[in-house]
């Protein structure tokens, strides 16, 4: 394959497997979630939210040239902010804030479902273990992030009167950042996984892989909280499964 | 012991053991180096500078705290700089080209020492494997870093004709960072190590583990190039020696 072959085939995956297409966002951006489902979305998500740069860090570690460290520390300057309260995790506490959900409860990731915590951790594990190309690669979910976030933001402010501006800030921020990330990451696999056919299917792969992930936390979701609603012991329950 | 006890132990350690006190460092200040000597120590310095980032994205990769790792990242800001040519490790080249190194064998590492690349290994895997009290604990020898730099600069200048100001940046950058390093990392195992008295060994002992590092990096140096002058193959073999 080509370059842009390549970069066609990636954008192939998102178009079938990115979990924009998910019920679950399906509702959520739809305005068809109650506010139990909207609180569990974001006290999952923010497992998510809070291993970004431990994950980004994890990647860093690994890689023997100061100009790809240099490119993906912008990714911690982002996730952790440059002081106290500012950032990606910071301003994803300002949305479980709106919601109504306890900050330490939130932030103590002790209610989060197990499928949550075993698809972020296998996202992190990832990035330590598979070659650097593939760390890289996983990290494409960001090319389509822009529209996700920007039909994510419309949908919940007209739906949910719960929902402000103020809250949304984390998804303000994100679309310019995830743009520059996603640009650099495709222009490295585009340049580096030219050895072999092998080295092109294992990028095609990592970034299926990262679909995965994502998709399988909506599943968690869904299954814990719209249908058939079988929430695990010690998981967070909404008023309205009480 | 309160934390003054303990950092008075700290110190107690860095005066018996940093590397400040070994016999190539009394050569290389006092002017008793060749030239050859001075290649060969800058050049198995570059891996350890080299690995100092990597080491550093390892620790924030293992923090699930956003401000220590927000405190941690302004380390890899140092040593990989914020654009190119800038940080560090570009410092560093700056003595090994001014020692009239191949830029390229020096950023190979192919002819470092065995023993300068199994004690920087031994660095970061102490970083990546120990508990993070003891990682945050082993960057300590920064406390007593100003002081040795500030002899090697004017010992340098003063004794080397082939050592001029430029080529001793790197040097001139450190001791503010150092010392900004040295003071949180110090003010957090003071505020960490104090559930346990083994807590507080464990603090120690990883400052003598550093120490130890350090102190390894010269032993080979000096094994290899002052006496017995036994190089192994493949490593650097300065001009005289040859």
């Amino acid at each position: 394959m080509s370059g842009d072959e390549l970069e066609a085939a990636l954008r192939e995956i998102g178009a079938k497997r990115y979990h924009r297409l998910h019920k679950f966002h399906e509702m959520l951006h739809g305005g068809h979630c109650t506010k139990g489902q909207v609180q569990a979305w974001a006290l999952n998500r923010y497992y998510y939210q809070a291993m970004i740069p431990i994950k980004d860090a994890s990647l860093i570690a690994r890689a023997d040239d100061s100009a790809l460290r240099r490119e993906w520390r912008k990714r911690l300057e982002d996730h952790d902010g440059i002081a106290e309260d500012d950032g990606g995790i910071a301003r994803w506490l300002k949305l479980t804030d709106a919601l109504g959900l306890d900050r330490e409860l939130v932030q103590s990731t002790r209610a989060i479902l197990p499928g949550t915590r075993f698809a972020v951790d296998a996202y992190v594990r990832f990035v330590r273990e598979k070659t650097l190309l593939e760390a890289v690669a996983s990290s494409l979910t960001e090319l389509f992030s822009p529209v996700i976030i920007s039909e994510r933001m419309s949908g919940m402010l007209a739906n949910y009167e719960f929902v402000t501006p103020a809250a949304l800030s984390y998804f303000e921020k994100r679309p310019p950042q995830a743009g520059r990330d996603a640009d650099f990451a495709l222009d490295y696999v585009k340049r580096h996984a030219t050895k072999t056919p092998e080295q092109q299917q294992l990028v095609l792969a990592a970034l299926e892989f990262k679909c995965s992930v994502l998709w399988a936390m909506l599943d968690a979701l869904y299954h814990a909280y719209v249908e058939p609603k079988f929430v695990p012991h010690g998981a967070f329950l909404p008023e309205d499964q009480k």
